[in-house]
């Protein structure tokens, strides 16, 4: 098909990067060296138009998104993203929305330094992009849900909700100033997979953590049900940006613990490391504590019980 | 998603098959030990419902092709199948669908001894699987397309051109025996990997290969604009089951030449190496020989040139 000649004309250059892709795009297979030193991690993301994006979203955007939704199951693992393959099913699309589509990829592969291996493109009336990323840690140096413990501080990597609010303004639930308008809209569809953050955090010692993909109740849902603990978390320390704060505080609160595809980490760690996070630079925001008492709590300003209206709770990987 | 839950519940058995799985389903990666003298083969492969089969095909089916397609292209490379990774964007479908689907992928893992690692279930209007398969090869010992050579003699593995019949039938374009219907439409829907036949081959000094999924005409012409070579192929030579002897045999050749879903590897070798296939009690049927003239070049028993009427002479991967 022209559509993966043309992405494999673009990642051309880039399957140089290394010499640890002896057989690249164009066999059965792709063959690859890992490091004797290293663990492979590997995970799976697809977006679905019309379910994942609006269907009217840019070739761009959703080229964008694919990838960083993967790499942030890999930050989330504190893993290196090495290589990724790229299986495509589209409707018929015009050349400009496969330029704009491949033109975000090959970006964010470059910036992180990760190469295309291989695909698949193949006709479907719903435009379905399912990517499969590959990294590499150091041996058993690497995050999971399940490590939470009694007593940790809950962090999370930066500001919530943004996405959220990001989306309800596309639907035109919620209308900002222009400039927020852009703010939010960019964090929705050009997510930043915080790769660097989760392979530091792997070295200061941090064992539990993941990515907010379906909003902080869902995914700190899941560290909680992994690791057979509960939590409290106090809303007036979650971090907010400047947009999120033009909402009533309640719907501020909301968005940051509900709503999804922020891709910031939300991680576990004992509170005696937390100085060893200043002393990297690294920026944290301690939102809550693990406790042994089962379930997720939230507290507001006046320590009062507070219950999410629009909570999803999902259980689900 | 309840679905995710009954895929993990019936592979749940079978992350215990080896230590090299760290890490499996349930995070937001997995973390896999690679050998370290082995090198890692990866493929992805997708089926979307009205494309790549019709939308009537049972769950079993579907599921027993969505990963016997990725396990021959393994089978292409010669490598050892290992562990994969599914993604299911499907519609509302019936609790039974789902068993059928996770049983046929479920017994074909068990077959193969390879491990479900991860994977995302999705909503979509169109049933979309796509898989990524990781195997295992010794190092540089894996067969790859663009290594043929003039002179080496073109094999096949077994029969073609059942699956396209098969096809035929389903759509009421050819009628036979029930006996045969029911063979050429188990080929069509339940194809067979040649996993263990790669892995020999390599063993065997074979460095050239492809598996046939767009048909003969196709894929050998993969090997050939790979390899910057040629090709006759004598019709005669085809293997052709008895089903499709059923059919005139110009009607039988086009289909054992230009229809696809055969999943049969089609390899070249230098003749001399011929014998120890003999010696290693491997099925081949030589069908051809690379030449230098480019092209790709079919006569008839009469030593005629022979042209497909529906060769569909396609180059994509």
């Amino acid at each position: 098909m022209p559509e993966f000649d043309l992405i494999k004309q673009y990642f051309a250059s880039a399957t140089a990067l290394d010499d640890s892709v002896l057989l690249g795009i164009g066999d059965d297979a792709a063959v690859l060296q890992v490091p004797e030193n290293k663990q492979l991690v590997v995970a799976a993301d697809s977006l679905v138009a019309g379910i994942h994006f609006p269907h009217n979203t840019s070739g761009y955007d959703i080229g964008h998104k694919a990838l960083a939704v993967n790499l942030s199951d890999l930050a989330a693992m504190g893993a290196q993203p090495k290589w990724f393959t790229l299986a495509i099913s589209a409707p018929p699309l015009p050349p400009s929305w496969w330029q704009e589509f491949t033109c975000a990829i090959s970006n964010l592969a470059k910036q992180h330094q990760i190469m295309l291996i291989g695909g698949d493109t193949t006709a479907s009336p719903v435009l379905t992009i399912s990517i499969q990323i590959l990294g590499l840690v150091a041996k058993n140096q690497f995050m999971r849900r399940d490590l939470a413990k009694i007593g940790d501080i809950i962090c999370v990597s930066a500001n919530l909700g943004d996405a959220g609010l990001g989306l309800a303004v596309v639907q035109k639930l919620v209308q900002l100033s222009n400039q927020h308008e852009k703010l939010v809209i960019q964090k929705l569809n050009t997510p930043i997979a915080r790769v660097e953050l989760g392979q530091k955090l792997v070295k200061l010692g941090v064992k539990c953590a993941i990515d907010i993909s379906d909003g902080l109740a869902a995914d700190l849902g899941h560290i909680l049900d992994s690791s057979g603990v509960g939590a409290s978390v106090f809303l007036a320390q979650l971090p907010l940006s400047a947009s999120l704060r033009t909402q009533p505080i309640e719907s501020a609160w909301q968005f940051a613990v509900a709503s999804g595809d922020d891709y910031e980490l939300c991680f576990t760690v004992a509170a005696d490391k937390l100085k060893l996070f200043q002393a990297n630079l690294i920026d944290y925001y301690p939102i809550g504590r693990i406790e042994s008492q089962l379930g997720l709590r939230f507290f507001n300003e006046n320590n009062e019980l507070w219950t999410c209206s629009r909570m999803g709770y999902e259980h689900f990987t």
